[in-house]
């Protein structure tokens, strides 16, 4: 092991152990202690209001990671995002040339914000191009699908992340250490609710069952069932849903207001609701010695909570910085990140049985 | 000159004459007198909120030509396009594969339907594939650039035209009709006004300078300096302008108020403004032995009018339908378009005098 002043903090940890006889050289090694920290690279890979409103500003806060690259099939968005964030030429692409990322050092984690049906192609293209690659929730259009893109990026060796954002906010990781530690005893039932009132272009993705695979379900939904998850701790095993539709002529293609009933181990039922007409986000908890809720639960920003009717008091953190940068280091250590390919699988099996209740109007078993 | 049943209508167009020999022929040219009649094909380039919500479904409205592809680098809309309006993959292109639409025989016009600073490139590339142009308003970023997209169309020897959608508008047509033909005798002052309170997408590219060349007047000021010319008939010489801003940090790069005095000859000074902060849509016009008016002027729908006080009872057209049937038409008989480039040359040689008149505070000549 040769150690220098480029032996930098990456290449240490990963080697992932010192010698104690290097350790005794301390003296030494001052530059060695805090060399300067390489931030790794990472490319979105689609520009629409996520990564515009939420990605790009948030990489001007990571401390892991900064924003190197885009991949965009708009002309016009090329040019404003280089500007915008220094993006040099060479590190631009497009849906034609994607495959060209490969050969780009600058470029280490590729970040996919691209409409559902997209997920799994370019998942797998990052990962084939030697990218470690986190892709948005929903994972893909069914549970199938993430397990070929959970396939593909382990035979790449590459890491895969799920932009599970609220695994890093701390009210959320307080509900997570409230239920899954019992520290109000076990968990007798939880409601949560997520949506709003969509009112946006009627040509929008969403809106198209091809592109996005559903509707309130697989965009709202998903958060409700990860909150519902990652409370109790444990996995579910069954689930009943019902369905309403208000604005048919507006949700052509895809569900509106889906209700439903999780079943957990031992019996637990939880109630859960996701829509594109209402304005949800909450999640409330009952134990046996107490309750807990989170209310707005799901958000970007301004979240909120209680413990048996006093209010948490955490910081609002920039979710997607945090997110990222966990990511980062994951990949710095190479070490899966707590929001794997395999918790996005977790969840898309859980729509895909509440799809199939829908159809069958009866209880379906998970996976 | 071959005559049968292959030659079409369009092939007797083109030649320009048959011989007084080939009429005397008449009764056994029945089925060539009225042949079956092939649509045109329109490609759009650029799948914005203009193609998505007025081009495309125009295309459903007109009788000379018809929606045979898209350029789009976003492939979520390729989808969806293809889908909603049954084109085939072939007829699908990107901005990388662009000129290989000089090969496709089923494209004989392409729509230019980008961003401001992308339509002299595409405008030049499309003449060049061998098509024939629409281009959208305002023609181009200045008026240097609009005489490079003539030249070239004039080059390839394809015709180019503008997607001026009122001089196919029944309300805006009577406002021609009145004006140069001194139906109320001269015109003695025309005031007009175009504009809207922009509070979309801080992002849009027609917020940014690089991409949409100025704000509120190069996107909606086109449409009174058009409305002012067209009801005057003559060519304005001289302007002078100021501007007005309340919303400094919305409109960081582009005019959002901007109010010119034009002079024509005759010392027919008329009155203008464009906004991206007011809701305006008039041309009032003032003759020697009355006056009218239009109001709505400008809209993609809802035109009114009035002479003298008496409302013109015009219908409502699809207007873009009909601009597009009349520039299949003028491919078909290979003549100018009465929107022809030329036309938008001379409203940007009038934007490039107003925008130096807010430089300089002074009067500045046109052209």
């Amino acid at each position: 092991m040769k150690l220098s002043n480029k032996f930098s903090r990456r290449d240490f940890i990963r080697t992932g152990s010192i010698g104690l006889g290097a350790l005794a050289m301390a003296p030494a090694l001052k530059s060695f202690a805090r060399p300067k920290k390489k931030k790794l690279g990472i490319a979105l890979v689609g520009l629409g209001s996520y990564s515009t409103g939420q990605l790009g500003p948030a990489l001007r806060h990571t401390k892991e990671c900064y924003l190197a690259g885009i991949v965009t099939g708009t002309p016009s968005k090329a040019v404003a995002w280089s500007k915008k964030y220094n993006i040099p030429k060479k590190n631009i692409y497009n849906y034609q040339n994607f495959d060209e990322i490969a050969k780009n050092p600058d470029i280490d984690i590729i970040y996919v914000v691209l409409p559902v049906f997209m997920h799994k192609e370019y998942t797998i293209k990052a990962a084939q191009a030697g990218k470690h690659v986190i892709c948005e929730k929903p994972m893909a259009l069914n549970a199938g699908e993430c397990e070929e893109m959970i396939a593909a990026c382990k035979k790449a060796n590459r890491l895969l992340s799920i932009g599970y954002r609220l695994h890093f906010e701390p009210h959320n990781m307080e509900v997570m250490r409230l239920g899954q530690k019992h520290i109000l005893g076990n968990i007798k039932h939880i409601d949560t609710g997520n949506g709003f009132t969509y009112n946006g272009d009627p040509n929008a993705w969403r809106l198209k069952k091809a592109l996005a695979g559903g509707g309130g379900l697989m965009d709202m939904g998903v958060y409700c069932i990860q909150g519902a998850r990652y409370t109790i701790g444990e996995e579910p095993v069954a689930v009943k849903a019902t369905q309403e539709k208000l604005r048919p002529d507006f949700f052509k293609e895809v569900d509106e207001t889906v209700f439903w009933e999780l079943e957990f181990p031992n019996k637990l039922v939880t109630t859960g609701k996701s829509s594109y007409n209402n304005d949800w986000s909450y999640l409330k908890a009952e134990a046996e010695n107490g309750n807990f809720e989170l209310g707005p639960a799901y958000g970007y920003n301004a979240i909120d909570g209680s413990i048996n009717g006093s209010p948490m008091k955490f910081p609002q953190i920039i979710q997607q910085a945090a997110q990222m940068d966990d990511f980062a280091k994951c990949v710095t250590l190479n070490k899966q990140s707590r929001v794997a390919g395999e918790e996005g699988l977790k969840d898309m099996k859980v729509v895909d049985a509440i799809y199939r209740s829908l159809e069958s109007g009866k209880w379906e078993r998970i996976g």
